[in-house]
């Protein structure tokens, strides 16, 4: 067993903020960012569909594109990699299709035994009320990406900035994406010596606004 | 620094799986429950606003009165404990006061100090474009929380399974809400020895599809 102690989390999860300001001599080693990259493909998902893809942004150019398309937030230039998270504008029977072969590819069942269970989540997310918000439905999942990602971060001491301030559609055109489109982005770096931010005291609801037990 | 390697995270992120066959005979203790609860309450949340509550369900009655509720799966009566991630219904001028309100106490901020930000942020989530989709982003927030929690339990090696397939206005019925709403949930505890689940390889659709480089 490998499980680290409940106190370690939390000590990791206090550690990390929203870091406004990176050190832009930092940057993240390549077998690093490997682990954190491989930690967004493990990351759950509704039925495991993954209805999305993970943008990773190096390129200084790029990087200066997407700026003033996020309010000039200095992470975006700064901070050593970004994730664009980007969902499949068509999520449909064809996503659906690639899954179960996957599944059949890596399990190595039959994809006529798969067929009952490709069905059920077409007569979900194709043909039921789901279908209906169903970029909503693929935007959080997205989502459970970003918290993923947010915690891994900081469980190996990577700083990270979650980014909702941003232009979605002007980020797609940056990126050159078209059946693709962006819902949030998170910059991972070292925070800078100097970000004030860093030792401010985190800003919680007290347990007893936040917990309801039953 | 209490970091832990990268290599130790993908361990962790690898034994979880979406747990099907929880052991009723095992619970989760009080020290390494409120430490779950105290990661809940670190989530990351857009301007820090934490738009949600975090239900937790242990009560045996509630437990079975939510199953039906649930596609009946037993998750819901084995597991340890299980959380409802729920919105705000009225997420609004008020809510935001009273997170203005929390960083003047946590940081000390006189609230006089602090109305541009929080005209700023009513400019955005109560009279801006994102009001439209304001239980949406809630959501999303909520879901950034089921991530945290998801990674948090496995990195100390307790055992959860998401549940989207739910019934969230029964579940708001039977868990006595009415000014919020339940969104996903969670169950948590330790997997059964014989949960066939556990040792089937995960099914992850390959980087070279899931990765962009830009």
């Amino acid at each position: 067993m490998t499980a680290i102690a409940p106190a370690q989390l939390l000590t990791q999860l206090n550690w990390r903020y929203a870091t406004k300001q990176f050190d832009p001599a930092r940057t993240i080693n390549a077998a690093t960012w490997a682990a954190l990259e491989e930690a967004l493909i493990l990351t759950p998902s509704s039925y495991g569909l993954q209805p999305y893809k993970f943008v990773i942004v190096t390129d200084p150019a790029v990087k200066a594109l997407l700026k003033p398309a996020s309010w000039n937030q200095s992470q975006l230039t700064d901070a050593s990699h970004t994730v664009a998270f980007v969902i499949h504008k068509a999520m449909g029977r064809e996503h659906i299709a690639r899954f179960i072969a996957r599944t059949s590819e890596v399990r190595g069942t039959h994809a006529d035994k798969l067929a009952p269970y490709q069905a059920m989540i077409e007569k979900d997310l194709v043909n039921g009320p789901r279908s209906a918000i169903i970029a909503e439905w693929a935007t959080r999942q997205a989502y459970i990406a970003l918290g993923n990602f947010m915690t891994s971060c900081a469980l190996i001491g990577v700083d990270a900035c979650p980014l909702e301030g941003i232009d979605p559609p002007k980020w797609d055109a940056i990126l050159g994406l078209t059946d693709h489109a962006v819902v949030v982005a998170c910059s991972a770096g070292y925070r800078a010596v100097g970000d004030k931010y860093a030792t401010l005291p985190k800003i919680r609801l007290p347990a007893s606004e936040l917990i309801v037990r039953r």
